[in-house]
């Protein structure tokens, strides 16, 4: 893909402060790095920042292959105002520990970064620092930003590597995970009316809510997904709020909505959960097309329908 | 219903000679009683009438409680040039014992009949005229009329009440079938381009050859049914006669096509079963309406459309 | 195979007379040659024989590649009395054209035989003997020992090869059969006890009872083979005999009953359906063995089953 | 229930420290109130000490109704060593605004409590104390130790009102959370060995790791339990830690293993998914029991056992 998926003077915004994985995130997409960006501190904010017009599109991590879903992303695009999933880009979690001029290994005593990236560290540390000890913050961004303003409550930071760049801290270490190959996955979600062309490689994301009165209905839901040949990705139960044992499935699924095993699909699924929600189409972010038995693809339907139409 | 499900010319056909249950049930189709009717000696004769253009339609055994699917007729109707049923008609299986004047129960010897009907009355004969000798007959009707010609080989025969009427012979014993509460059912195929209006309790008859190459391919098949909330009433398998388990599946379903749950069925067996054939939708004989959940009715499938088409 | 999968001094029946594709059928059978063999009249006679041990076992058609399922077979076998399948015979369909000494082609103006056997060899008359008449008999051996016995009423009989040997009759002509391919599957049916030892590669056969009350029910019944991996090689309906649309399923699965995932699938079956019927284990014709996932495998079914009991 | 279904000498642990809602949720347990009770400071902790043979068994949240299942329990009891499921309590979420003596509503400047406590309470803050600056806490209980201790951070706490029996704290305003009817399901987990007979109303918790090569696998899972009539309570997808896409389902299903449709559909899922974990047969906090179709009851899987048992 040589073009933005998106035109416009509107700045973006992302998960802050700068330097954060999601920034990251958000600077891999074709266009983002020449526009304007803006900090949000957490998901409701950045999507009220889309919702009201301030922002054209936000960066949300929504997946991570330790933690699981973000449920916070997941309940905010799924809830509220429609929102639609324009771009993913998926984020190897890789540390770096970051020092001011002048700090060497043998200097540090106390490190600074956010708790998950610390237990995402451990082992690295027992082997290399051992005896240091560890300072809480925001997110490893702020831990970053705060040697360079000059604390002296820590002499480093666990960081994304792109917060060296942006402050200048020197790079002690590279690579320093436990988990190598873990990966986040983030989206960009702006307002509907932006729908993504097919690339022949897309996914499709979805909420929908279990019937409440329906036995099977997980099963019920699924079928319709299996009936058109429509793979899955990504299953997700969130809690619906009111009730225990009432979900909401956030789903994604191989394929655009233009695919017509997709669109149909859709179709049943709204007879059986008429609370569906549609969150985009858009490009993966591997570009691996699916394997489509002819009869799922779109001349099938085609075909189909026009047998149909010439019967009535 | 108070009109005719046709307005032509032509003769109707059905399984001769006069005086059958094939033309007992002819009789029951609203208008057919005032039509030239023509009889045929078996089903593919009959739809040879009908597709040359000789007869209107053809009336014929589709299903008995007893015997099954009649063969000759699904076989038929499955292949060749398209055809389409408009109406059936169900008629219970009553026999009556006929002979001509002067002859008593106590005169009887011999009896003349089709085996089926021989077959179905073993117990009456057996209670009432042990000792009566059997003489087979092409059809029931062929053995009355043979009374009528002064046949000596048999002094009574087993017939469909209605040749009683039409030869003026004696009914000795009425309701003699062993087997009370049988029934065949008879369908009226024509051409296509007479589709009978829906009715809200139609029937919906199809063909699906079972694909050769699909482990699973006949619960693939009922998927199709199962998850748009249409019910089957009736399948039968019949071999293509090619090789040892290679099946077409005659079923009718409850429904007609102008129903968005048949339609949407028939369009999902297309791409399945691309060599699926449509043999009419038409009222059923027991006028009773299906039972539908909200979510398969049409209303929910057109609310499902709009909301796709709205996203696209 | 090398031995018999019977042993006794009773004889076996067939469907008679001497000379059939039964009669056929059965001298394949290891074993069978070297016993006293008894022909019967029909199905049923021949399967009365068989429950009052008259006979040992009983040799049947039970499917043909053009015609379907011999409903006589499956219907008698499904009712009455339990019995078991002990072994499938599978024999072409091959017709040879028989006359005395000193007929010639040329001699010939009518022909004796079944009336299946004469429908399927139209083609071979029309082009060879356009003007012979036919007259009809009650099997293809019984034409031949006709001619035998020295009858006028034709000059020639079409039968099965076996009949020419049994008889002496010379063979005119031979594969005059139109439907080249065509193949016909004889079962032997004996008592129950006699349960075959698998083999590798065996079939089952089964009566289902389609219960009334259930919508789905045939899903239901297909699922409890889909969930344990077991394929299906063969499935008719047969009407019960007291409605429309209440059904039995004559169906053949791959696999021995001794076979853990055949097991499971009959306990599972049993629940659905308790009318349901075993109709015998045993070797196929083809000597094909079934491909198993290893998560249907008896392995994983025995394991399965110890780690149940070990947490109870 | 009126007996403890422990009997042991060692202590119960839960998260602590003392007047947690989990704490509350062991005092509903029969007997706990009369053992020895040790707070763990996260479920992993506890956990630990269960493990180990320190404490017999450790109390932890695993679904809100609000926030969904709760990460840390659902793998601390998935992963490591085997662990079971004893008992589960269900707790309204039901917070008290505590103060010491002399305090009243216009004295609070401050109010200390734990995030979630402080994010389920901006109705009632935002209606009754609009100016109150909020203080992080470890836990709503830890808020109210620090007021015993005389913190002059904070004059109140918002607490569970087990804490204000404990700590004799005032209770200023009781019911101050905004979502009345939500509930907090809490599980009693303990070493295996110790299976809770069954009381006609139960639960069974499971790990079902999704098998990764296998389209349809989830399909393939709930069919496992649909084709016994297993009703599934509760679903939740956790990732598995290694890649994206890659899920292990924690559920619930209504039955307890001794059930036999329960143990069978076991057996089936240790098929398609050896790494299954059993986490326990417990009695249902609600005790209503499930609604069963006769085909799926014990009596019917007794008697498709016996019968194949029969034939073998």
């Amino acid at each position: 893909m040589t073009s933005a998926p998106f035109d416009t003077s509107l700045p973006l915004t992302f998960l802050g402060p700068e330097g954060t994985f999601t920034e990251s995130a958000l600077l891999q997409v074709p266009g983002a790095a020449g526009m304007a960006r803006i900090p949000s501190t957490n998901a409701a904010a950045a999507l009220a920042k889309v919702r009201s017009g301030e922002a054209f599109a936000a960066m949300l991590p929504i997946e991570n292959s330790i933690e699981g879903g973000v449920p916070a992303t997941l309940d905010a695009i799924s809830n509220g105002v429609e929102l639609r999933i324009l771009h993913e880009v998926v984020v190897p979690v890789s540390f770096v520990l970051l020092a001011p001029d002048g700090v060497s290994l043998a200097d540090i005593t106390a490190v600074g970064t956010h708790p998950h990236a610390w237990a995402q560290t451990r082992d690295w540390f027992g082997a290399h620092l051992p005896d240091a000890s560890y300072v809480p913050a925001n997110s490893t961004a702020a831990a970053a930003h705060a040697l360079v303003a000059g604390t002296d409550a820590f002499q480093a930071a666990v960081s994304a590597p792109l917060v060296a760049e942006q402050t200048g801290l020197n790079i002690l270490a590279a690579g320093i995970e436990d988990n190598l190959g873990a990966v986040t996955r983030f989206v960009l979600v702006g307002q509907p009316g932006t729908l993504p062309e097919p690339t022949g490689a897309d996914k499709t994301t979805l909420a929908i809510p279990l019937p409440e009165d329906h036995p099977g209905a997980l099963m019920a839901i699924l079928e319709q997904f299996a009936s058109r040949g429509v793979n899955l990705s990504r299953i997700e139960s969130r809690p619906t709020g009111q009730f225990l044992g009432h979900y909401t499935f956030s789903v994604d699924v191989d394929g655009h909505i233009r695919d017509a095993r997709v669109a149909d699909a859709l179709r049943g699924l709204h007879r059986v959960s008429p609370g569906i929600r549609f969150l985009g189409s858009y490009p993966r972010a591997d570009r691996q097309p699916p394997q489509i038995r002819s009869y799922n693809a779109d001349a099938a339907f085609d075909e189909a329908a026009t047998w149909v139409d010439t019967l009535l």
